[in-house]
C-alpha cells in the first residue's frame, strides 16, 4: 500500500446525496454494523449466562470489551478477504480486547459459535434500527400528505393519463392516494418488524451442535437435558438482543432477508410514485406545485433563475436503485447447502445499500410532504386549458341517451378535434349539432362544460381515505 | 402479412417446459385472460344492475355474451397496437356480440367506465385464479416435505458450508428447512389473498365521475346521493366479481400488482433453494439424493446411461427468472399522473410470466417433494469421508477446558492438516499429542469421532419444525 | 386435462401490443423457434455429408422432413418436462418423420449429437433472423430523424432540465441526439451480428466426442485424423447454417447469448429516451410534438377528446421491460460445469422476450419517427412562457465583467425571483440594478433576451451529428 | 447531529471483502471521485486558456488549487442534498480555495460550465482509471489460466452436466474455457477504453451556450467563429483530460454509461462462471481442485479442519451483485429532457459499486487462477466411479452400426440401469448381450470402456484456443 492510500478509501456520501447526512446513515455504517456485531457477541455471552455455562463476569467482560470505537475497523475489513468474512477477524481482535482487561474471559468470546450467526444477527439489529426510523419519516410524511389532503379536498384540477389531461379530478384526491402508498409501505415495512426480526443461532451448519457441546461439557450434568437446552438458548439470545426467536436456523434459509427486501423495494418505489407525481406536476409549463423553498435549496450551477426540484429528484433517484437491488436479495434465498459459497457475501452491501436508500427517501419525502405548495389558481387556470374537452366524456354521457352512445362519441370526437384547432368544446359541439341549443339548451350544456364541476366521488374519496377507521391497504 | 402468417405466431409452452402443461398454464393464457376481462364487464353491468342504473336484462344479454370463444382474440391483440390496450377494441366486440341478441342491451356496455378497470379488474380475477393454484400445489410439497422430515429425523449426514463438509447435520433438518420455505411462501401468497385482491373502479381518472354522471342521468332523482352511490357500486362490484374493495381506486397507486410481484419473487426464489440443494445432493460423487424415477424422465439425447434431475432443473429455471421480472414490476410502482404512458402497459406481460413460473415451478416441487429419495447408506458413507474431520469442532469443545482455546484449535488444525493427507483425525491427533490417550482416552476420543454422534440439536428442530401448533414463520 | 384444456394454453400478443403484428413476432414465436432447431438438425446431416461421414441421401431425406408445420409443437413442448428441453422429442419425432419416408435415413438424425448443440444453434438462427428485423427498424427511424434534425436545425425550444425550463435549445439537436442514440443501438447490435453469432457444435460435454466417435467408425480409415475432422465438421456447420465459428464449444461459457442480452438492453433503453422526450413534449400543457395522427390511433374508451400517444407509450413499455429480463440473462452467465442445470433453461424464455420486445420498440419508433409532427410556434410560445428568465445564464455572463460573478448572480437570482412573480427578467433586472440603463443599455439588454437568439451552438452540433463522415459513437 | 456523530458514518470495506484493500478500492473511492471532478474543473480551465479565454496564470492556479485533499468531503457530500448533486458545493470551496492564493482566477473556476460537464467528466477519468486496473488482473488471469490449459492439457476428468457424469473431459479444455471468457470480457472493457470514454460537455442545456457566450465577450473579436471555437474547446477539453470527443453533448444520452454496465456486468458474470465451476470441483466429495494454500485463508470461526474456497467465494458474491447493478444503469438510458431529474442521480453510486465490485472480482480471480491446484489422480478416481456408465455415449455409437440406433441406445439404457445398481458397465452390457463377447469382444469392449480414452477433440480444442493467432471471441 503506497503512501497515498494512507487514508482508508472511504465513501462518506459524496455520490448518494439521497442519504447524505440522514438519520439511517449513521444507523446502517460500517460503524454501526461492526457494533452490531459486538452486540450479537455481547448477547449471546449474556445469553449463555444466563444459563450457566459461562461465568457472569465473564459475560460481563465481554460486554464491557464490546464497544467498535476500541477497533480497527479497516483492519478487520481488509482480514475478511482472508476467509470471505469479517466476522473472523472481528472474534480475535474481540478476544484480544477482552483479554486485555480479563484474560479468563477471553475462552468465553464466540463459545460454540460461528460466523454467520453473529453477522446474521447484527444484520437484524442493524436494520431493525433502520426499519424504525424509516417508519417514523414515513409516520411524519403521512401525517402532511394528510393535511394536504384535506385541505385541498375540493381543490380541482386536470387529472392526466398517458400524458393528457383526461377528467377533471381534485389535489385532495392525488394528495391522499400519496398518502394511501406511504401508508401501504408502512404496512409492509410494519409486518416484518412486527413479524419479528429473529435471531440467527444455528452454530457451523444449523444443527447448534457446539454451543450444545460446551453447554454439555460445562455443565457436567449427566441428566442435562438437550433439548431444554435449546430453547432457553434461543429465547435467552432472543430476549438479550430483543429480537425474535425463529422456528429453525436460517443460515441459508433466508427469509428474513427477503422479506426486508420486499419491503424496502416497495416503499422505495411507492415513494418514486410520489416524487414522479410532483415532477410532473412541478414542469414549467404546468407549475401547480412547488417544492418548499428553501434559502440555497435546488439552485443551479449555472442558472441563477432556477429553482430545481431537488426533494423530488432524490427520491426517484433512490427508487431507481432499491428494486433492482432487492431483486438482488431475493435471489439470495436460492442459497445451497446449509451456508452458501457467495449469496450469503452477496446480501450485506446491498442490504445495506437499500436500508439507507430507503431511509433516505422516506426523510426526503417527509421533508417534502411537510413544505410542498400547491396554486390552486394555476390548476383551475391549466383545466381551462382544452375549452372544456377536458369534460368530453361528461357530455358524452349526457347524450348518449338523447343520441345514442355510438353517434353521441362520433359527435364529441368531431367537436373535440374541432375545438382543439381553437375555440372551446361548447362552440364547436353546437356548430356541428345546433338542434342542442334547443335541448338541452346552451346553458345547459355550458354548466356541464364547468370543468370544476366534473370532479365525481373526487371528495368523498377523499374521506373515505383519510377516515381512521377504514381498513389499511 | 404473408401467407406464412396466415397462423398467429403463437407461444405454448415450446421454450417454457417448467409450466408446459401444468394448471396454471390454462389458468393465466391469453384465452384465460380474456375471459376475465369479459368477466369484469359482466360483473360490472350486474353491478350497475343491482343498483338500477343498467336493466337487468341488459346486465344479463351482456353475461351471456362475454364468452371469450366467441372473440377473435388475436384481431384484439393486433387492434390493441392503435390504442395501447386490448380493452377498446374488446369493449367493440362485444358490444356488436351483445348488439347481435339484444340490441338495445349493446349501450349498456362498459358504462362510465374505462380501460384499465377492465384490464385491472381482469387481472386480479386471473392472479386469484393462478395464487390458488399455486397454494394447492404448496401444500401437497409442504406435506410431502412433512413426511420426509418426519421420516428423516435422525438420518445423519454431512453439513456442508462454503461448499465444505462442516460438521453433521440431518436430513430430516435439511427437508425441514425446505418445508419452512415452502411454508414461509404460502403465508406471504395467502396476505395478499387474504389482505384481499381489489376490484379496479376508477373510471376515467380515479373519481369514478363516468360512473355517476350516468347513474344521476338514469336515476333523474333529485335527491340521488352520489357518496352512497358510490359505496354501493364498489361493494357490488366487488360481490360480483369476488373480489376486494380498495380504500381508493389504483390506477396509478400500483399496491396490488407490487404485491403480487413480490410474493410471487420470493415464492420462486425459496423454490429454487430446494432445486439448488437437491442438485448439491445428487451429483454423481454425492449421491445422496434422486429426484423420482419415472419412465423416460431425465432421459439425454446423447447419454444412455444419464438419468437427469429435471424437476430441480426445471425449477430453477423459474428461480432465476421470477425475481429479475418482479423486480421490473415493483419499479412499475412509479406510475406517473393518474395513469402512466408506459408503465401500467409494462405490468401485463411480466405478471403473466411470474404467475405462470411460479405455478410451474410450485407444481414441479410438489412432484420433486412427494418422488424424492434419499439415500441414507449413501449419507452415511460420504460422513465418513473425512477420517472424522467433520467432528474437528467437537474436538475443540472437548480440548478446551484442557488445553486452552487457542491451543486445542492449533493443535487441531495441525492434526486436521495432516489427516488431509491420508488418515484419521484421531490418528493425528494423537502423534501430535501423545497425552490425550491417558486423558480423555483413545476410546473416549473415538467415541467423540463418531459423526452420527454429532448431530446437536437437529432432532430437536425437527420436532419443533413439525409441531402443528407452531407459529409460521 | 379437461375438455375446456382441448385447446393449447396460447400466448397470441393480448398483453404485449408494443410487439403484436411486428414482423419480429413472427421470427421469434414458437413455430420459428421450432424451424431453426429443424434447420440446425438439417445442417448438421448436410455437414457431415459434405465430410462423407452420412450419406448425402439420408442428409437429404433429413433436410425435407426438417419442415415445422409437420410436427405437432404443442406435444413436444409437454414432453420437454421430461427432459428439460424440447429436443429430445423433437429428436424423436423428427426421426420418426424421416423413417417414414427414408428409413434408412432415420439412423443419421441427431448424429453424435446433443440436444444443447441444437437448441443453442437454433437460438442463435432465430436471434439473427430478429436482429436483421430489428436493425432495419432502426435504418428507417435513422432516416427519419435525420429529416426531423434537419428540417429543425434552427427551430428554437427550452431545454428542460429537472422538468424546469433550463436555456433554450433547438428541435433540431434533440433529434439529432435521438439519433444518435439509435446509431448507437445499431452500432452495438451489428458488433453482436458481425463479431459472428456461433454454432454450438460440443456434444455431450464440449470435447465432440460423439461426433468424432461416428466419424471415426464410419471412415473406418486407421489414417483419419482427429484434428483436420474437428476443424471441417466445424466449418462446414456453420457454412450450414450460415453462422460463425466459435473458438470453443460454448455450452456453458455463454458469451453469445450476454452479448445479445447486453446489445437488446441497450437498445430497449435507448428508445425508451426517445419515448419519454415524446411524452414529455407532447403533454397537454407543453404541446410541442404530436404523434401521427391515423384514424382511430389513440382513442380512448372514456374520453372522446383524447388521442393518446400511444406509440411513446407502448416503446416505453418495452424499455421498462428489457433491462431486467437482460440482466437474468447476464446472470446466466455463472453458468455451472460442462451444462448448467438450470442456467441454461433459463435463458430461453427471457432471450425470446429481449428479442420481441426490442423488435417491436423498434417497429414502432420507425412509426413514430416517421409521423412525428413537432410545433414551432409552441415552442416558441412556450420559450416566452418565464419573461426570459430562461437565458438568466447569458445575462449572467454579460455583467460577470462588470459586476463581478458573485455580484452578477446575486443580481439575477434577485431579478429572477421578482419576475417569477409575474413580468419579465429584463424590467425585474433594471428595476434592481437601474444604472445597467446606461451600460450596456436597455436595448442591448432586450437583445440578449431573446430566447431564440440563445441557443449555443445548437446548429453547428446538429450539423456534426448529421455529417455522414463522423465517427460512429 | 448529536456527538455519536461526530465522525462521519462511512463505508470502508466491511461488507464488502471482494474489493476490501484491492486496487480498485482506491480508484473509485469519494476521495478518488473528489480529484477526478477537481482535475476536470482544472482541464476545462486549461482548456480555455489554450484557446485564450480564460489567463494561463488562472488556469494554473485553479490546477494548483485543485487537489482534493484541500477540501471537507463530507461537507461537500452533505451540502450535496441542497442542490441534488455534489458539484454546486464543490465549485463554491473551490472558488474559496482558488481565491485564497489567486483571488483574479476565482471569476474562471467553472467558466460557463454546468454541474453535469464536471461530474460526468470525472466519472469518465474514474471510470478510465478502474478499467485499466480490472484488464491488468484480467490479463494475470488469462497468463495464469493459459498454463493451467497447456499443462492439462492431456489430464481426463469427467464432464458433468445437469449435476452429473456425462462424458469424459480434458482439465485443459476447461481452463481454456475459463481463459476464453477472461478473454471475452477483456475484448468488452476493452471496446468500451478504445471506444473512448468521452468527455461531458455540454453547459446547461447541451448547446454549450454559457462557454460560447464567455468566450464570445472575452474575445470580443467581431469575427469570432462560434463553430471553429466549439470544435476547439472540446478537443481542447478531451487532449487535456486524455478523454475522446463525444459525437454529441451526452447529458441525456447515456451511452456511455450504458455502455460500462454492460462490459462490467458481462465481465462480473463471467468471472461468476469459473467461481462456480471452482466451487463445483472444490467439493469435499469431488476435490479434484483446490484453492491456493496461504496461511491463514480460509480458516472458519467455528471448523478448524475447514480451508475454505474463501477466493470463489467472495467472486461469487460480486457475480450475484453486478448484473442487477447494471440493470439499473441500463435503465438510466431512460433519462428524460436535457437532464434527467433523477435517472442521472441514479447513476454514480450504482456505477462505483460496478467498477469496485468488478475489480475486487478481477484481482481475486487473478490470485485464484495463480495458485489454483488441479488433482488429476482425483480426477482420474472420479472418472472410473461409474464403472464405465461415463462412457455409454461412446459404446453407443460404437453398437449401433451393429444393432441400429433404437435397439443400440435401448441396450445400454438396460445395461446401464443394471450397473448403476454396482459393477461395471462392461459386465453388465455383456450379461445382456452375450453375443458381445464374439464381436466386436470383450477385450475391444474394454478398451473402448477407458474413460481417459474418450475426451474426443478436447486437446485439439485446446490447442486451437491457446493459439495466439485465433480470432478473439
Amino acid at each position: 500500500m503506497s503512501a497515498a492510500h494512507s487514508r482508508p478509501p472511504a465513501d462518506t456520501g459524496l455520490l448518494s446525496p439521497v442519504r447524505a447526512g440522514t438519520p439511517v446513515e449513521y444507523a446502517v455504517c460500517d460503524h454501526a454494523w461492526l457494533q452490531a456485531m459486538l452486540d450479537s457477541e455481547a448477547a449471546l455471552a449474556r445469553a449463555q449466562a444466563r444459563l450457566g455455562t459461562v461465568p457472569e463476569a465473564a459475560a460481563e467482560s465481554i460486554t464491557l470489551a464490546a464497544r467498535a470505537e476500541r477497533f480497527d475497523m479497516r483492519a478487520i475489513a481488509l482480514a475478511a478477504r482472508e476467509t470471505a468474512n469479517p466476522v473472523v477477524g472481528l472474534v480475535q481482535e474481540l478476544t484480544r480486547e477482552v483479554a486485555r482487561s480479563d484474560p479468563s474471559a477471553a475462552e468465553y468470546v464466540h463459545r460454540g459459535s460461528t460466523s454467520q450467526d453473529i453477522l446474521d444477527t447484527g444484520a437484524m439489529l442493524v436494520a431493525r434500527r433502520a426499519l424504525l426510523l424509516v417508519r417514523a419519516d414515513l409516520a411524519r410524511a403521512s401525517r402532511a400528505l394528510g393535511r394536504l389532503a384535506d385541505a385541498h379536498r375540493d381543490t380541482a384540477m386536470a387529472g392526466r393519463t398517458l400524458a393528457l389531461q383526461a377528467v377533471p379530478t381534485t389535489f385532495g384526491l392525488k394528495a391522499a392516494g400519496w398518502r394511501q402508498l406511504v401508508a401501504d409501505a408502512d404496512l409492509r415495512l410494519g409486518r416484518v418488524l412486527d413479524g419479528g426480526l429473529p435471531v440467527s443461532l444455528g452454530g457451523a451448519a444449523g444443527t447448534l451442535a457446539g454451543y450444545l457441546e460446551y453447554a454439555r461439557i460445562d455443565t457436567g450434568d449427566p441428566e442435562w437435558e438437550q433439548g431444554a437446552y435449546l430453547d432457553r438458548l434461543v429465547d435467552s439470545f432472543a430476549a438479550e438482543t430483543g429480537l425474535a426467536r425463529p422456528v429453525l436456523p436460517w443460515h441459508s434459509l433466508r427469509t428474513p432477508v427477503a422479506d426486508l427486501a420486499g419491503a424496502l423495494g416497495f416503499t422505495a418505489g411507492a415513494l418514486g410514485k410520489i416524487a414522479a407525481d410532483v415532477q410532473s406536476l412541478a414542469r414549467t409549463e404546468v407549475a401547480e406545485v412547488a417544492e418548499p423553498a428553501v434559502s440555497g435549496r435546488g439552485s443551479s450551477s449555472a442558472m441563477p433563475h432556477k429553482r430545481n426540484p431537488v426533494l423530488s429528484t432524490l427520491i426517484r433517484s433512490a427508487a431507481l436503485q432499491v428494486p433492482v437491488l432487492a431483486a438482488g436479495l431475493t435471489q439470495c434465498l436460492v442459497s445451497e447447502d446449509e451456508r452458501s459459497a457467495g449469496a450469503w457475501h452477496a446480501e450485506w452491501q446491498p442490504l445495506r445499500e437499500c436500508l439507507r436508500l430507503t431511509g433516505g427517501a422516506a426523510h426526503t419525502v417527509a421533508e417534502l410532504a411537510e413544505g410542498l405548495r400547491a396554486d390552486p389558481e394555476r390548476m383551475r387556470a391549466n383545466l381551462e386549458l382544452t375549452g372544456s374537452r377536458i369534460v368530453s366524456e361528461r357530455l358524452a354521457a349526457v347524450l348518449t341517451p338523447r343520441l345514442g352512445k355510438a353517434a353521441a362519441r362520433r359527435l364529441l370526437t368531431r367537436a373535440s378535434a374541432e375545438a382543439a384547432r381553437g375555440g372551446s368544446l361548447l362552440d364547436a359541439l353546437l356548430a356541428e349539432a345546433p338542434e342542442l341549443c334547443v335541448r338541452p339548451g346552451r346553458a345547459a350544456l355550458a354548466a356541464l362544460c364547468d370543468p370544476a364541476a366534473y370532479t365525481g366521488a373526487a371528495a368523498e374519496l377523499v374521506d373515505r381515505a383519510l377516515d381512521p377507521s377504514a381498513p389499511a391497504g
